[in-house]
């Protein structure tokens, strides 16, 4: 279920303007009259006057994918964003072929790296584990994010795809989050890590490990379109989390046996990460 | 970040062992030889002799996917389940062309409905809008489920794929959920509605609107592996969810003003739903 796709385009207006009691919002006139619809013709004539209620926009919202990335750190988000009316979100790659995720299935992007606009509203980057350190060292990759993260009004990421914002340079001197197990790697980058879950800090905006990308999005309509959209798209998505063990998602609440297990298990990849971003990075240095 | 792929399967079992404390565990290594590993070799030799603490399986779970179904009621449930080492988790269209989801991306099938196994442990239905009402209508889908959801050990759904489980005949006498907005029309399948998040009762499992799929997945994970694998992919996952608006996800607790302007916009939907399943089970009806 998304705002935009199950309900006639009119009945939206009407609710829009039972809601919000009549003052001209041509803007969002405008945006509905954009996306095609059968009633189009009907809504041509100026159907409401009402103040933006939910406000519509027109951003550009481009999320990476590349081969073995954690297909809910970017999956959540793309949701979430797609349920903002106006705004294109698309799924950007090396080419247009289809790219493999860590749980093993297939998606196919939609633009590729030539394709992108240099300045979109956002560029998001999600995470993933070997595959996240694979982009790390492949220089077409890092020089995208760096050329169209820089050039975005915002740069963002879910989990580990911290590391790869870092690895392009874009998080010197910010404060930024990353997957609990990897927090402790982006001082590599200059960045300062935050244990909190969703980090704005000024045109950077970093979510922690994976389920985070939900908190994310949300937080980001609720900045592109205000709080009464991002409350519809909350209740939308149903979004009254239950998890199974209550403070389990968290390393400082949870079951401490679970923490020692999982970082046990995890802490060859903390270390062959942490090479890697050492070795980029002195790569870097000696080519500038 | 996912508990299989980015972690040697030696280091696995060596953290098994320093958990547990060394009992035989010939299942666990029978499923970790199972998977293709450059050491496969050296974990051969039985390498801990340890209780299950991650008890291993080797369950078949099925994701219907289906010209615009909801992407996060499928992929949040896939990334979880996919985290259980040894189960085979695919999803499962009418052809193995891409499949375009609500949100506008393709996803490429795993499997056919004919190359499907008939009792699988789960087949898993996600939910959508106007596409999940066009599946509803589409005979050889409700089939597809009919023979493959009753086949199986457990079949499920997420969001409005409740709705499709009732089409297909699988919910009659079962206590289920499904999107809030919808909950209302599972009675015309013969089911009892239920607010509860997740809801299981006997060989059927649903899970609530959209966002609900992360908690369904996990209940199952504890459900097939017990607590302390589910606390570990709950903890990998970082599933500590902090929403914008706290109590915003709840039609219960939720802004009055955003209930009911969701309601509005979404009344035309509901009755449109209404009537394509009373239509369908009137010729089922005509045809038994």
């Amino acid at each position: 279920m998304s705002i935009i796709d199950h309900v006639t385009r009119r009945s939206f207006v009407r609710a829009l303007t039972a809601m919000s009691g009549a003052v001209a919002c041509e803007s969002l006139t405008r945006v509905i009259m954009a996306a095609p619809s059968k009633n189009t013709q009907r809504i041509e004539e100026p159907m409401c006057k009402c103040e933006s209620v939910m406000k519509p926009g027109n951003e550009t919202i481009l999320i990476l994918i590349y081969p073995g990335f954690t297909s809910l750190d970017a999956i959540a988000p793309q949701h979430v964003f797609s349920s903002m009316i106006g705004a294109k979100v698309k799924f950007v790659a090396k080419t247009l072929d289809p790219v493999r995720c860590e749980g093993g299935f297939e998606i196919i992007p939609q633009l590729t790296f030539d394709q992108c606009p240099d300045s979109p509203t956002l560029l998001m980057v999600p995470g993933g584990s070997m595959g996240t350190l694979e982009a790390i060292k492949d220089r077409a990759t890092v020089d995208f994010i760096r050329r169209v993260g820089g050039g975005a009004s915002m740069a963002g990421s879910v989990c580990t795809g911290s590391l790869l914002l870092g690895a392009a340079g874009l998080l010197k001197g910010y404060q930024a989050t990353c997957h609990w197990q990897l927090l402790e790697l982006l001082p590599l980058f200059g960045a300062f890590p935050s244990t909190k879950r969703v980090v704005f800090d000024r045109n950077r905006v970093t979510g922690a490990g994976v389920t985070a990308g939900l908190d994310f999005a949300l937080e980001l309509v609720r900045f592109y379109r205000g709080d009464f959209y991002a409350e519809c798209v909350e209740l939308l998505s149903q979004y009254d989390p239950q998890p199974p063990f209550p403070r389990g998602g968290d390393p400082a609440t949870a079951n401490p046996a679970v923490v020692s297990f999982l970082n046990e298990m995890h802490q060859p990849f903390v270390k062959k990460t942490a090479e890697a971003i050492r070795k980029a990075e002195n790569n870097q240095h000696s080519r500038s």
